[in-house]
Order: C-alpha cells, then sequence, then structure tokens
C-alpha cells in the first residue's frame, strides 16, 4: 500500500489535501493523472449505467439539503459512531474500533477487555457516546438554521423521485443515478482514500414493482459484475460476493450484497447493492405528507415502487483499480520495473510519442506530426522528450501508458515509427498511417 | 425570466433544491435533461480548455480544506457583504443592495437616504455589520477544529501549483484547471440559478513569466471569447466585455474584464478574467513558509509565477445558454410555439425517434431499430410514442431537440424515414442509412 500511495504523490496521481499547509485530515487532492483517472472512471460509469441503458435517468442534487431529508431517513438520530475520549491524554478514538466490538459497544465492555489508550498506554476511559457524523453548518444570515453536509448522494436521488415521476414518467422499472460528493466526519480517517470525509459517490436507485424485485436486484448485481470486470479490468479472483446476513442488514433490507475487494490492507468492501424496500419513499411520504405512489400507465394500479440500491464509491474503486494495475517485476540487471497496467479505457495517458533524440529538430518535428495526430484522433496522449528513452519508458510503466510511440531516423525515410508495449515491452515497427 | 423557469420545472431541467420538503433556500437541484445540459456544457470546457491544449493540467482539489488557505488568501477576514437587519420586523438584507451604494455602506447612509424595510416598510435599521460568506463547519471528533467549505475553487488550485510544479514541471506558461463546487452563504439568494449558495465553478490559474502578462491575457480572453461563441452557442450581440476599471478592481489586479451577457434579468457577470500577478502565490508563500518561485528549465532564472485566472460559473453559463435558446414563435392556428433552440453539442438529445403510431407492432420495430442504430452512434437519443406526433414535436421543441426522425409506412417500404428538423420545422425524407 505504502509504494502505490508514494507512486501517486511522486506522479501526480493523488496528495493530501491542503498538502502546502501540512495537510487536512480526511482529505485528498486529485493531480493532474489522478483527476483523468478519476474522471474516466466516472465517465465510464455514467457511459455503462445510464447513457447505455433505457431505464436510467440523471440527477444532480444539491450538496446541501433541507434538514427534513435527514429526520425523515433517521440519519439525525442514528448516522453516528461511538467516541470514546482517554482521560489522561485527551485523545478521541471509534470505540468500536478498539476492539473486537460492535457499533454499540459500552465502556465496561472496554474496560472488562483491559483496553489500553492506544496514544499513552493508560486505562481510563470516559462514556461511549454516540458522535453523529455528519458534518453541521449554518445556513442564512440570522445563524439559526442549521443544515448539514450530505452523508450520503442517495437521499439525493429520493428526494426527487416524485419530480421526476411529475415530468418524465418513465415506465417501470426505471433507475435514478447520481455521482458526487458526500461528507462523513469519521473520528478516524484512515487507509489512504479508502475512508475519509470527503469522497464521491455513484449512486442508483432503482425503482420497481415490488413483485419483481427479486429478480431486478440479479440483474442489477450481474450489471455491477460486468461493469467491474470488464470496464474496471478488475480480476474475477480479486472480487468477492458477500450476501450479508439478516442480523448485519439494516433493519428495512431483506437482501443486501456487498462486493468484496483484496486491497493491500486486506480484503474490504469495495460497494454494495442493497434491496432497501419502500423505506425510503415511505420516510418521505410521511414526513413531507405527499403521495410517493406510481400509477401504473393505461391502468389504475398504483403502488409505492420498491427500491434496489447500486452504491459505488469513487475512491475506493480508484483504489481497487489502481491496486489491481501495480506491480514490479525484476528486470535485467537486477533492477525493479514498476508497471501500472491500467486497462486501455481508464489509462491517463494511452499513447506517449516521444522523438529518439530531443537535439534532432528532424526527429523533433516529424514525432510533433504524429503526436498532433494521435491526439486529435483519440484524445490522452503525452509528449515526452526528456532523459533517454530508456528513462521514458520507465516514466510510462508508472503512469499507465500503454503503448509509447518513438520516432528515428527510420521513422524518416520509411515512415514508420517504434511502438513498444507496456506490458510485454516487446517493440515492433508501424507504420504510421496505422497507428 | 419566469417563462424559462417553468420551462425548467415542467421539463424537468432544474427543481429548486430539496423541493418535496418546501425548498432549501438558495439550492438548485437537476433533473434528467438539466444533468446532461450541465455535464454537456462541463465537458465542452474541459475539452476545450485542458484536452486539447497542451498547456494545461487538471487538478481536483476536496471542498474542506485546512482553514489556513483563508487566512493567507485573506478570505477570513474580508469576504464579507453588509448585513443590516430590520428592527421591527426583524427581517435581514445585504444593506448595498436596498439602493444605490456600496459594499461599506453604513447605517447613517441608509436612513440619510430614507430607506424602508422592503418587508414592513418600516425605518427602524439595525448597525450594519460585515457577515462573512463562508459556510463554517467542525472538522474531528474534538469539537475544536473549525474549518470551511470553500467560497471558490481557485484557492484549492493555487495550493496545489507546488505540488504539480514538483511532480510534472510543466515549461511556463502553464494552466492548471478545475471544475467543481463552491459554497456561499449569500445573504439573498436570487435570480433563479444566477445567484445560489451552493454552485459549480470552472477556473483555470494560468502561470506566466511576468513580463508576458499582457500577451498571455490577450490569448486567454480570445479563447474565452471563441469558447463561449462557438461552443456555447452564445449570440455576439448578447456578449459584452467590460474593461473593469482600477477602482473597482481588486487591489492586486492589473487587469480585469468581465464578460457580461444581456440576461431577462438585465446584462450580468457571466465570467471573468483577471490578471492577479504574484499576490496568491506570495500569499501561499507567506503562510505556508516554502518558496513558491519556478526554476526556468536549463537557466539558472527563478521567479514567483504572476498569474491570469479565466473564471466561470456553470449555472451562470448554463442560464445564459437557455435564455439565448428560449423562443416563443407564433405558428399557424394562434397557437404559439415555444423552442429551445440549443446548439447541437449541448441538446440533451440530438435525436427524437417515434413511430407515426403506437399501435402498429411493424412500425414500432422499425422504429426501435432506427433508435437503436441512433443510440450506438451518437448516443443522447431519446424515444417518444406518446400522444399525437404534432404533440411530440412541440415537446421535443421545448427540450431542444435539433431533430425528430419518424417511421412511417412509406419507411416499410422504401427505408425513408421522416427528418424534422426543430428550427425551421421544414420536414424532409432521408433514407436511414443516410442518418
Amino acid at each position: 500500500m505504502e509504494k502505490i500511495v508514494n507512486l501517486c504523490k511522486r506522479r501526480g496521481f493523488i496528495w493530501q489535501g491542503s498538502d502546502v499547509y501540512g495537510g487536512m485530515a480526511g482529505t485528498w487532492d486529485f493531480g493532474p493523472l489522478g483527476v483523468t483517472l478519476k474522471k474516466r472512471i466516472m465517465d465510464e460509469w455514467w457511459k455503462f449505467f445510464v447513457e447505455e441503458r433505457e431505464d436510467m435517468y440523471g440527477v444532480d442534487a444539491a450538496i446541501i439539503m433541507n434538514p427534513r431529508t435527514w429526520e425523515a431517513s433517521g440519519h439525525t438520530k442514528t448516522f453516528s459512531d461511538p467516541l470514546v475520549e482517554c482521560k489522561e491524554c485527551h485523545q478521541r478514538f471509534r470505540a468500536d474500533k478498539l476492539g473486537e466490538f460492535g457499533a454499540d459497544v459500552e465502556t465496561k465492555a472496554l474496560v472488562a477487555a483491559k483496553v489500553k489508550c492506544p496514544s499513552c498506554g493508560k486505562m481510563n476511559w470516559s462514556e461511549v457516546r454516540q458522535f453523529n457524523m455528519m458534518f453541521e453548518t449554518l445556513v442564512g444570515a440570522t445563524g439559526e438554521d442549521e443544515a448539514y453536509l450530505r452523508p450520503e448522494t442517495a437521499q439525493g436521488i429520493f428526494t426527487n423521485y416524485k419530480n421526476v415521476v411529475d415530468t418524465v414518467y418513465p415506465d417501470l422499472p426505471f433507475g435514478l443515478a447520481q455521482q458526487g460528493k458526500a461528507f462523513r466526519n469519521e473520528i478516524s480517517p484512515r487507509d489512504f482514500v479508502f475512508r475519509s470525509r470527503e469522497f464521491s459517490q455513484m449512486e442508483i436507485e432503482y425503482f420497481v414493482n415490488p413483485t419483481t424485485w427479486e429478480e431486478q436486484f440479479e440483474k442489477l448485481l450481474a450489471s455491477c459484475r460486468e461493469f467491474l470486470r470488464e470496464k474496471m479490468g478488475l480480476p474475477a479472483e480479486a472480487i468477492h460476493e458477500l450476501e450479508v446476513p439478516e442480523n448485519d442488514r439494516a433493519h428495512y433490507s431483506k437482501r443486501t450484497v456487498d462486493i468484496e475487494f483484496d486491497y493491500p490492507i486486506g480484503r474490504e468492501e469495495l460497494m454494495g447493492i442493497a434491496y432497501r424496500t419502500d423505506f425510503d419513499l415511505m420516510n418521505i411520504q410521511r414526513e413531507a405528507g405527499k403521495s410517493m405512489e406510481y400509477i401504473v400507465k393505461g391502468s389504475t394500479e398504483r403502488f409505492v415502487p420498491h427500491v434496489i440500491e447500486p452504491s459505488f464509491g469513487v475512491e475506493r474503486l480508484l483504489m481497487a483499480v489502481l491496486c489491481a494495475a501495480y506491480r514490479e517485476e525484476a528486470v535485467e540487471g537486477g533492477e525493479t520495473r514498476v508497471v501500472l497496467a491500467l486497462p486501455e479505457n481508464l489509462a491517463p495517458y494511452r499513447y506517449c510519442v516521444s522523438p529518439l533524440l530531443k537535439n534532432k529538430p528532424e526527429l523533433v518535428e516529424k514525432a510533433r506530426e504524429v503526436y498532433a495526430t494521435l491526439r486529435a484522433k483519440y484524445g490522452r496522449v503525452t509528449w515526452d522528450d526528456s532523459g533517454n528513452i530508456g528513462k521514458r519508458y520507465r516514466k510510462q510503466d508508472e503512469i499507465g501508458t500503454p503503448k509509447c510511440v518513438v520516432i528515428d531516423f527510420d521513422s524518416l525515410e520509411d515512415g514508420t515509427v517504434t511502438v513498444r508495449d507496456r506490458d510485454t515491452m516487446a517493440q515492433e515497427r508501424v507504420a504510421v498511417e496505422k497507428l
């Protein structure tokens, strides 16, 4: 993990947030390569789940929502972690993470298990209290209007369900998809971008006739599987589907599947898909006093749809993509080659174009020509004339560029170039017009 | 304006935020068509200013930044609006908007001008006080770490300048571009999405050798002009460039051009481009105690670059695009046709495909075929078999679809379809394979 974090920092993928000021705990900034990778992941998701399907529609809700949203959803009351303070050194911890405890852990359990403060080693705990993870802020000039930064994008979809039905009136089943930021005041943000205080989600609420939920759940699960393997290039053997047992599921959910990934930090949740019944729409119906019923077209049949929710965290997915792509290889001379074997559809650059030598104007000119052509054709093409050719290859290997195109003296005579493959290191001569 | 707002609501472009709970002042949610339009605008911007240029790099910084950011930039002290309260009805107002006042307006000026409370009509004002527009929140479990939601994306670029130089080391001039949310606790959000509390920005900080700023400013201004006219389709006659006079400019800026647009609410700022000198980097250098100097490659020349900043608000641009596109036309029968003449590159759908009659399976089948082909080829294709063909045209006119393709009985015989143009209403027969 440390190697991947260092590569991300060294090559401009991901830096800690506000790095220049010593950081801001639990936040991350994306550099030039990281922005492109993140955009590629989000764009592929949007294309796969929204644009290429007829049953999906996009929404984009505000981050600051009416606080009644969180009353209705239960977040105001229950979206909390157990917090405990060491009375000696005044460090605070998530009590359930201090051992094998549940979220309802109490101080006496810590004492019984003889848990010591990880910071000062003493054993003098405060009472455990529930700490709400929503960030609060005050809206308006009166200083009285409390609001929250949304802790999930999902509620921004549910609150727009009625407006979508009233304007677009799609046939059932249909899905509403949203990408956007969410915020959780994690007591201990950790594991690189895996658990941070500010992150991006990609969520779908899929509205179905309640009699069909099992079939629709299977179909969506199959789509998620296909997306992770075919579009994100994650290896099947690193992905695990966990049927969440009843006592671990949210009380309203009749089925939840967690898709876990073998990260270097261990097997952890990459995404989840949950059957949420009519829990959320009924909450809104009660809180807002407005009917959430759907009337089947050309019929008098009406009901509150049930919902299946596939939920992705962008950074967790990006981290899985990076971890799956990272490898080290022994190469001749006892050296180690670091390769980020990103799939071509996600790599920040698909091609790197170089002149063999940067001080030969005729090579540079020809290389610029090839560069311009490839950029116009494919986008995501980089230029590199730094160092020697071997160093350039190593750099492009590290940032995941699948192909390096090198223009040499033969190129000027026969119009062919060297194309070097990131994964096999094989080189072949290719005519420029065939690139 | 009211007609455009209604169209946006009726057709699923934009709704007030948290609409189902009666709204959340100053926030807006985008429905299916609005999401697509907003994405198209943001994608076109990214393509034009980042992907198609060699001198631009993306960054994506967190919204919650280390608070020293705002100390350094001056926002903590000075990012405020003058707030006054009516002591009779306790309504609060932006004092400078109660008449022809500056931002430094005092209560005595309101009294001298005999300004009455717009709410209750009385004249009993509190003292004017400066109200900081940054949203505050508390980060971490100690409840002591104050932080702010960023009031602009720009500082998230400046704080990453050093990391980019240290990893990518681009030649000067180069630009860092960012798209993302920003938040301002406006006392009176107003004018639809023009002034809201949560909005999206697209900003570039363009780092230059200080001796070249005038030339680089002109070039960037020309790019902005080209983008607004060619990519956003805004009419030249509705765009106005205002050279901001010295006493209206920020104290550090030696040149600022506001690009204004003739909105229905009046001529208002659409975007700005400002020469910010080395103001921001010097602030960071001082606050962080780290050198912001750039060393010219292959030379010993070093200096803190100067910066030119083109700054776009997504919602203001989207509003300009909508306003420029909206028109009403008298058509035969005394009716009015509403047309959203969006440019093809921005329209949520490029094509609408319909069978002439929905109860003829052979027409539906052929139409589904054409629909699938066009979707695979172009994306952004919608299906509509509701109502009669005239109603479908009116609906597609309102949502800005440039072409409607209709499959009729002749289509089955000769393989041609009717293509109806949104703007001219002209219809022509086109062979399916030529679409």
